[in-house]
């Protein structure tokens, strides 16, 4: 296992942070640095089976589609100087881009040359269509080479130039070549070149990407001019550029939808478009991260909770509407409608991981766990050959994955988040290390300067019990955070066999300081009954309704498990719900309980009607929302009434 | 009690109905006749009691505010040919009228030589301000005399007028005198002279309510130009008339508000305003009775089954929205943001009235009895003194009634409809009576030229049975039909102490055709349990979420008469409830039962959280929904959780 260096940045700040109107001054806070997934080995049954697939499906498939779509096309056609002939839309490049960041990850985790070389392949192209300049976008060089830079609002010219910086930084990072990450930095340089202060011009990006990229390209090179791009990105965000682009008048400019419409420290909620909200906050939150700025990280933490506190859905998505593909007002959120991007879902995961990363609060991997464990593993079908872009949480039978999508964004998206689990899993600090999920397997890092090694066992998420062994060279004072999840309620831990009572507990991680030596066994229990789940009174879609979860997974009800119809099923808040291992999906724990099935179905058309107890009591099955829609296709459900008040 | 006599319209008719897009004719068809309130004599002690607030309190406060307000100064000033000195908004002369109605009905059930008098002496001024060509408006003889008719869309000039119709009409039929309907024939007169088809002008009110007050003068004086001219009125509604009117562009012009978007006969739904959209359905079923147009019977009916059956309260009331005082989508009622407008409630039961002499169903009356059994009803304080405009179905403490409005409009339309409540209960047809309202008191009419009397005895609605005895010169063979409350499970009647075994049913209405003979009995019992209610599925604001009616009255809960914070009850589907005789408000029947009462308040501002069942039991008392607010102020609610779901 490669382990790669990035920039160590372990700095300990004291922030003034502005909360509801007050400043406060945050403890001395001592940001952590993420365990790269390089340095993560996950051998469970649970990951380690979806990232197999991903890599002998997903990944082929992607680069199959890509072939058939004209993207890959698209990229050969600038290469060889051509001036028509490209298809595809004007953010084509970026899924390519993806697909190489996932086929990259893939690479790392698990050596394969000839996909090695298809990806070398694949850079040799980009290094040929790239211009002397160092432009790179197949469709302005093939399509329209006297419009770049013109149409920062809708071109997608820097979200592509943001993903192929990713894909790059990745590609470094597995497979120790520079090929690709040459063509990065003369893209970098380039833009460099274009945007920034006076002399430079002014512009940002109408979907925001560019801006995480450039700092992992700073974090990845040391170059500190890509990170003052990335900065500047950030911070005049909001001066109404699109309008000034568009010659829109400012009275008629809204540029909400772009979040341009206020100065990005004045934002007070989530807004716009989803997927752009998520992935400009995480750039914020890299470059609140090194600066520092005050107004800067009280926006992150407002809109933060914002969003996850009146705007995501339980399988961790953001976005409720088609309209938009993002945000209507708070507590919004339908179940049928729900559109929750598959694309958004992993953007609030990113960013709620650089959260945690900053605060070290255990609150922010609760939100990365719900949206890796349901909405983002949901999109991709158990054979790994069919996606869903939109994610809603009910369906009347109609709702499919598809083999793949003109805009194809989220299917890679799903595939290089997958590839790189193992990066959300652990993060250090000058002497501490952080678990944040709970993943079978091994993490190496270094604390303090010791390198130390983590083994665990756990079959998590189908049982809470999770044993860590450290493998140390020597003895090692350090502390070990052990992430509560939100969800867990009752969480035991013991050293060496000895029970810890009432062991420290901060911001939600047990927090075990000791000097660890080689030998020492500690054993997590984290409770995992079935658990139902209301919503805030104010999500008008749930109320009356309740979802069943088990630890970190949302559960459905799928007609094919079910002997009454789905829209006729209660679970009433007493029904004794038993979770059973099956053998559907390589042993899912599927739940089974006693439910009613509603039987007043005449008065479906009433507006009013007496409410009635059924009679007939049914069996509901449960089944993880992630396996849903692999079977046979029917009604779907995450959320069910608790009284039978409704036909 | 004087007998009015009207135009009898017994008309016997096959209608063609397109329903649905199909054509359908109907059965012979007879239409009914309403037994006029002035034939109907009410004993009990439900209504007599509100008649008695409304004659002793409400009409006298509300000519005192009319005074304070400046409404009937502003008549004053205009019989004098004052050009400037009124005040008040364009539409405050109807707020007299429908002043001088109230009091009108009140007269004709309780003779009272001074109120007459003071009403004769309103009258003799609103005779002086009438121009020498008929016209008659306050405000724009006194402020805009040269701008009449210019803009029928905003100024209420046809609607006042419609006012001071229906108020005339009804002295008229209150105390035989014609000092008054010789105004609203000058008035009429007029406007007929100058709306109509060529050589007249094309035109309708923005806001409707002439249509049906023409169709009453019509009937009361037999001219049947006040029948066309309403005709004109509703068959040209939907030509855009304001768009030219106001010059808009017809790209830009939006009639929905006033349901000028399409000719009538197209509307496929209820729209717009809710109180000018019921006014405009009860002058179209009026000139479809007349008619038999069946395109337009067909809107009717698809209208107003859109209405009952998606956009009504549970308290009969319709428009949610305070934005437009009217409709937003189906299935939209809000309860905390219930706009509900009192004149809206009382504009529904008028309309469903009217739809229930043409099609004899109770269904429509089910609609009414709602309507003025709450809505209605809830609108006066118990001591008369208080009004509500709005009509929320859930308040958090702050939703109180008013002594006055600006805009004035719902007291008087609450307090005429109180005082002609008798004219709702019965109808006749050529060889039958119906019951459609069950009232204490006596009710005279002729049926096939006979007289009849009918004497009701009953405790309706605190009580199911109703004794009805019919005393006759001689024996009359016709056929009595009883409506069957749509509520109601399990009716049954006896007929001279002997049961009847499945009676005949027709359209909601028990039939019972017999030669009836003085002295004989007819005994009905209506169960009267206590019910929970549910709302359809597609109501979101209603989800999980039960209300409590007893016979007609819907039931709420007041903070005042609860141990626990009204916010955190709960009622079961279990719970039994129990209804009591209280000595409030001279003793309505409140309804007590064991609910519960949610503890987990930490978790209120989740937006996910485990459903707890709680632990604590607690006593939820109900009050019927037409007395909230007239005690301590507090929460209140019509719709309580069925389950602790939600914090």
């Amino acid at each position: 296992m490669k382990m790669k260096t990035f920039l160590p940045s372990v700095v300990t700040l004291f922030f003034l942070v502005k909360v509801d109107g007050r400043t406060e001054v945050t403890a001395p806070l001592e940001m952590l640095q993420p365990v790269p997934f390089t340095a993560v080995k996950i051998t469970d049954s649970f990951w380690s089976a979806r990232q197999e697939t991903n890599r002998i499906a997903t990944i082929p498939i992607s680069f199959d589609n890509l072939e058939k779509s004209g993207n890959l096309e698209a990229l050969r056609l600038a290469a060889q100087g051509a001036t028509n002939g490209s298809r595809g839309p004007v953010y084509r490049d970026s899924d390519v881009y993806k697909a190489l960041e996932a086929a990259s990850y893939s690479l790392a985790l698990h050596p394969d040359p000839m996909l090695d070389r298809q990806l070398d392949e694949i850079i040799a192209t980009l290094a040929a269509a790239q211009q002397p300049d160092g432009y790179l976008n197949s469709y302005f060089i093939v399509q329209e080479p006297t419009k770049r830079w013109t149409n920062l609002r809708d071109s997608h010219e820097l979200y592509c130039a943001g993903h192929l910086i990713e894909a790059a930084v990745a590609n470094f990072q597995a497979t120790g070549k520079t090929n690709f990450l040459a063509v990065a930095t003369k893209l970098a340089d380039h833009i460099d070149s274009v945007f920034g202060p006076e002399p430079k011009r002014l512009g940002y990006p109408g979907h925001p990407e560019i801006e995480l990229a450039l700092v992992k390209l700073w974090r990845a090179t040391g170059e500190r001019r890509y990170f003052e791009l990335a900065r500047f990105f950030i911070e005049h965000r909001g001066q109404h550029y699109f309008a000034t682009e568009h010659h829109t008048p400012p009275e008629k400019y809204d540029g909400t939808y772009w979040l341009d419409d206020v100065p990005i420290c004045d934002q007070d909620k989530i807004k716009g478009h989803a997927v752009r909200a998520a992935y400009l906050m995480s750039g914020a939150t890299d470059v609140a991260r090194e600066t520092g700025d005050p107004a800067l990280l009280a926006m992150l933490d407002r809109v933060w909770r914002n969003t996850t506190e009146k705007n995501m859905y339980l399988t961790g998505g953001i976005g409720p509407s088609k309209h938009n593909e993002g945000f209507t007002t708070d507590y919004d959120l339908p179940n049928l409608t729900a559109y929750q991007e598959t694309c958004a879902t992993i953007a609030l995961a990113q960013w709620s991981a650089r959260m945690g990363l900053l605060y070290g609060d255990a609150k922010y991997a609760d939100v990365v766990e719900r949206g890796l464990y349901n909405g983002m593993l949901a999109a991709v079908s158990q054979d790994g050959k069919k996606f869903f872009y939109v994610n809603p949480l009910e369906s009347a039978g109609n709702h499919h994955r598809q083999g793949w999508f003109s805009t194809a964004c989220c299917p890679p998206n799903a595939a290089r988040t997958i590839a790189a689990l193992g990066g959300y899993a652990y993060a250090t600090g000058s002497n501490s290390l952080w678990v944040n999920l709970y993943v079978q397997g091994q993490m190496e890092a270094q604390i303090g300067g010791q390198p130390i090694r983590l083994d665990v066992k756990t079959d998590y998420p189908w049982d809470g019990k999770v044993i860590l062994k450290p493998l140390l060279k020597s003895a090692a004072n350090f502390a070990l955070h052990l992430r509560v999840p939100g969800w867990c309620e009752g969480a035991t831990v013991r050293v060496n066999g000895k029970a810890i009572f009432a062991p420290e507990f901060t911001r939600g991680y047990i927090v075990l300081s000791r000097l660890w030596k080689n030998g020492d066994v500690v054993e997590l229990n984290l409770p995992m009954p079935v658990q139902r789940v209301a919503a805030n009174l104010n999500v008008t879609a749930d109320r009356g309704l309740l979802a069943i979860q088990r630890g970190p997974l949302v559960y459905c009800v799928e007609q094919c498990d079910q002997t009454a119809p789905v829209a006729s099923l209660v679970l009433p808040l007493d029904a004794e719900l038993k979770v059973e291992k099956s053998g559907l999906f390589g042993g899912v724990a599927v739940i089974r309980g006693i439910g009613e099935q509603t039987g007043n179905s005449d008065s479906s058309q009433a507006l009013y009607h007496h409410a009635v107890v059924p009679s007939k009591r049914t069996e509901i099955t449960a089944v993880p929302y992630f396996v849903w829609d692999n079977r046979q296709a029917g009604p779907m459900k995450v959320w069910l009434p608790v009284a039978p008040t409704t036909p």
